[in-house]
């Protein structure tokens, strides 16, 4: 493996938690260098000023830690790029982890160049996705920083030798910390996952306790209801006619879904470094979304385009599941998409009801539905059924001459 | 157009209703030619033996008459094969009507040539898809067959020439169909698509009664039922352990997805002519089967498989839908999504409640799942973390030599 | 058939030529409609003012006669985005006519416009892909325009009928013109096409005298030539260090590549419309032209741009081919090509003997070649080779899960 | 990266050159363990039984010197499986190295079960391709078996340290091989690749005396020579009417190509491993091979068929450069090739001359190129014109509408 020679200045995506404390610390005595903390709200619902704290707890001066809200940034600027391609992992996952990583890591790269650290940090594990997005952006967007991933450095390989680690160096453990939690949770405003421990066995179902952001559809309301939601050139605006920034709008999509009991996945997918792994996740928000998304796109997108999109979109979710966000091909997708996108201006009723959320209207003036067209009644002109004749004629051809010369050969 | 000289015998398809009689009676007044029905039990739900009474009401002497039960070869044939790829169209849409098109066009085809018929006749207007899958699968099945599509030939242009003529030809006409359907429908063992008329309005929610297979999903039961389906070779064989053929089994998915609401869909799409239209499907079977499929897939195949299948499968979908199941393209693709099934092999487990059917568990001998390689806990070697770092390193290196270029050049 | 109601004011794709001064003389007498001619110099190499003359003679007003210059256009906003996508169909053939039909479309749709015509007209004919080329584009263009395709509509089916309507309406016929040409020809500055007659048979090779624009590669300079050409963002700017406009420098290269016999091709392509079809194409300037920029991109373009570029080709160009310049999918996809060109910057050495065309050297301030990387030497640090071995150990697992697998069932 | 174990007994891939002997004693001495050489005919044009002389001098025990002729196999089950999809890696290579890798593997890994080894090893080193292509075969087709790749693992990090080895185990040196070679080479029966040192700044034209395998251009003969091609189901079985063996036809080819200077090619690629690198590559007879075969597919080969083919080639091309020829999805791209060349038979007659090889003529009882359909003459009623008007009518209708939206908003 790469050598890399001992870091001055870490910039560490630091969540407060006793993870990272400790590998705040550990950066410090084993390298002996100095420390900048980076804490973000990206939704994942936690007060962010503990980690402040607990940071200036740990001798991390003022200036050195950094705390921000990033979360309109967040939806603005990769949620919504990410569902203009209505992209699905493995034909199932919004993708809800893997979308935030780029922008810790840009975040972490630009605090870096301020602050003149020459190196970043994070808390990933070296068995996961997670290593590979935060790395893969960090390099992308610096090619000379250094990446610490203590994970796969330290020999801090059990909960115990973690627990002494801490003890050791006075970071604080709360006591619920003390045990090992039954499984491992990553949660931003687009979701929640949880995976590991109680739910390594893919042939068990998930417990009930593992949810913490959707009601159980058997305990969600017993009416439907329903949601009008606003897009522009392929984002969401509005919400039953209000106008909303990004972020509020996915904060609100995420309390719809949730007290319906929408966006639950328990979910076997293969990981970029190789093995398979079970999660659950909730995306109460995203799955709205999806569903409205697709809906509008099917009145306002030409036939052409649709069927492009539907042709990329497993590429562009692998490069993103993958960690190829600031990638040049990722880039030139987002390119074809949004130019997609340009009409993809409506409003679409959704109905919500017990875990579920469909279409069931869609308007537009930008619709390419006519029903001067399609309709069963006299359309005055609009078609003229013998033209299909003709077209099926020419689309035959080359099946004709198949077809006959198979038989000449028989 | 190309113009067709006088079929002298022609194989209709015949549904035994009204359309379909005054087909019959058409072409023989028109042409002056024999008429050969042709009914077909696809699992549409309807008594096939009126049909023959009907047809010798018209005068079609027994010989003429064809009536089968091809449920089996339909789902064995056609129906597994696709759900063998997971295919949607514009991704929702399950192709129920598209699939079966080619069956009926390949059994008119193979009784004409028992018969000595040179046409074979179709009910499918000139506006929609049908009439295109009907005719590429003759076509390419019989280079030289004539197909007739009376509904682009003939002046029947209004409901009120159509009872007209067949009053004048002494067509029986039910008392319910005096008046015009609120909505066309097609129905086959997959699924039930309903169109036109009250439905023309994208904006307006679908009414309750033009759902006729599913019960709404407020009406479904209140707690949740659990089926499992075993898999061999990417097909379904068994129900909750009881092994049965490919027709019994989507008929029970049918009974169990039905009585839980499942796989409703309102859906705008694009025809192959080039509009767009709306439809109201029902697939609870289907809708079954694909949740179950991706989810014994997401254990026993590889990601690269996987992948690729998912990249393929938007183009497959499309080929189906524009009629070209009899073609080199369709053919290519079946026989690498085939390949791909080998062991996908096993049982999944899925939460059937309120309109939802959701995979909560699977198993297979043929698993790549690896709770060793996976697993949170000490993995006794099976992975080695450090592996990681050289992993990120050489996928990094190609954008951090672009990121250095880009540096290089501001 | 559509019905085309009878039009008022025609512009028509008007060369000049026999074809369509019959053309312009059936419009009038059969539709008794007002004609105004477009003819536009693509490059063609043919004067334009005999046009006029004889637009004259068959009394066109001036007002009605439109002549134009449009290679810089076409070379610019035509061949230059095309040959960004490296774009081939059918693996081999550089889609010279293709290209050209949108933009006469295009001037035909402004020009209708303008002058307030309701139709356009062209002389393609209905075995063709032109025919199709050209009325995408225009009803792209304008949804309600009228397009007349004479040799669909009218009964002027051989030779002998052609020439004696041209006699009987006094349009004169050159002498070389009434015998049968050989085979039939389209020119503009990107290629000569030649096809059918003694071309008709894909067995025999095409005879020398069919070749008009590139000496034969066993009449060239028995020395090779080298070329430096010099791109910018995907588009070639100069050719030996000298700047050029875009139509300069395809014209500099097709003479550069027609004196050493580059860029014959002899072809069966598949057709659009269902046949198949031989065509001899000569593309001097357009075969340099891709090499070298396949060379420029080939230092310039990452890895995971160019491989997606490569994906995505094929499409784009069937959708050229096919007459979808003028759709949502084919922007889609420039968009996604234009994007990837950014840095496709520098300058490429092609060495022209004997017929070919290939790359011997190339340079750039984009490279992203570093030899301090791949470099057998000492590369002081550059690359870890023992990176590669966790590179290819996580590459693997999922091959060895499924090698596992698959020994355990065994 | 992953530690691996001493090895017990290992089988080395064994040229019988310096540096694979240099290896041979390295294993010897660092692991002590039993090492077994295999020795492959690939075509590369040595005498293997040099290599068995000094396996035997370095004490390895007759029973353990494996040394076989595979250029049947390799040809009839890698190169020509690969042509059936007219493979180019980044539209030029034609992959002549990446093949012959993963038969390597597939011996070694064969030969170790045979002998109850646990290991393999190769010589190559850790910053090409190769190392990946070779392991991620052994790990395919072993899950369980050891790799060694001394050149990531040994300190003998430059050419002076390596001959200090070698003397001081008493590895026979040649002198010609005591100085640096000015580039490195691999060969085998599709091919001859150059590349280091006097290669490394791809701006330089190659010298002349790094070609090994074809004469200049310019050298070549001053008159054409034309040969015919045979083909059965997408293989070559003969030339000029002689049939051949798989093995024997790709050295006929070669001779001739080799003799006209044909398949020379100077390329820089993308390596999997992240850097780019410049390659010289000569593929004389895999040139012809190409050509024909896409000459051949032009008349035997449906439009559908072919264009799906091109689509999935440049994936397909990257998954067998980047080592990946034993994995599922490489094998479902095979499958749906292999389905596409049931009729692909016929002949193809190319002129070779002076560098280049171009399809003149191509016939087949298989083919789909129909004259009656697709001449400027009467055809008799094969194709009725009219039917394009509705073929064009329908494929613009979506344009149509878009430009009538797009029309109304303006």
């Amino acid at each position: 493996m790469s050598k890399v020679t001992a870091p001055k200045k870490v910039v560490l995506a630091y969540s407060g938690g006793l993870d990272t404390s400790i590998i705040l610390k550990w950066l410090q005595t084993e390298y002996g260098c100095e420390v900048v903390t980076f804490t973000a709200d990206l939704g994942q619902g936690e007060e962010l000023e503990p980690a402040r704290v607990k940071a200036e707890l740990m001798g991390i001066p003022p200036e050195n830690i950094y705390i921000e809200d990033v979360r309109e940034e967040f939806v603005r600027d990769f949620v919504f790029p990410m569902f203009r391609a209505n992209a699905v992992y493995e034909g199932l996952y919004l993708l809800g982890t893997s979308i935030a990583r780029p922008l810790i890591s840009k975040r972490l790269v630009e605090i870096a160049a301020e602050v003149g650290a020459d190196a970043v940090a994070h808390g990933a594990t070296g068995k996961g996705n997670d290593q590979v997005r935060f790395e893969l952006a960090a390099y992308a967007l610096n090619p000379d920083i250094k990446v610490i991933a203590p994970w796969r450095e330290w020999d801090l390989s059990s909960r115990t030798k973690l627990l002494e680690f801490a003890e050791e160096h006075q970071i604080p453990v709360a006591k619920d910390k003390r045990g090992e939690a039954p499984f491992s949770v990553d949660a931003n405003l687009l979701h929640t996952s949880s995976e590991g421990k109680v739910l390594e066995d893919p042939a068990e179902m998930a417990p009930d306790y593992v949810y913490q952001r959707t009601v159980a559809p058997e305990d969600a309301p017993d009416t439907p209801e329903f949601v009008e939601i606003g897009f522009e050139r392929g984002d969401a605006v509005s919400i039953n006619g209000e106008a909303m920034s990004p972020a509020t709008i996915l904060t609100k999509l995420n309390e719809l879904g949730g007290n319906h009991g929408c966006g639950r996945l328990d979910l076997v997918e293969g990981r970029f470094v190789g093995m398979k792994s079970r999660g659950i996740y909730e995306t109460p928000g995203g799955t709205l979304l999806l569903e409205a998304h697709r809906g509008i796109e099917s009145i306002t997108l030409d036939r052409g385009a649709a069927h492009l999109k539907d042709e990329l979109m497993p590429r562009y979710a692998e490069l993103i599941y993958n960690g190829f966000w600031y990638s040049p091909e990722r880039e030139m997708l987002q390119a074809a998409i949004d130019k997609s996108q340009e009409h993809v201006t409506g409003t679409v009723k959704l109905k919500l009801y017990k875990g579920s959320a469909r279409t069931v209207g869609r308007w537009s003036d930008h619709s390419l539905y006519s029903e001067a067209h399609v309709t069963f009644e006299d359309d005055g002109g609009a078609y003229d059924q013998k033209d299909a004749a003709g077209f099926i004629q020419l689309n035959a051809l080359r099946l004709k001459l198949l077809a006959a010369r198979n038989k000449r050969l028989k």
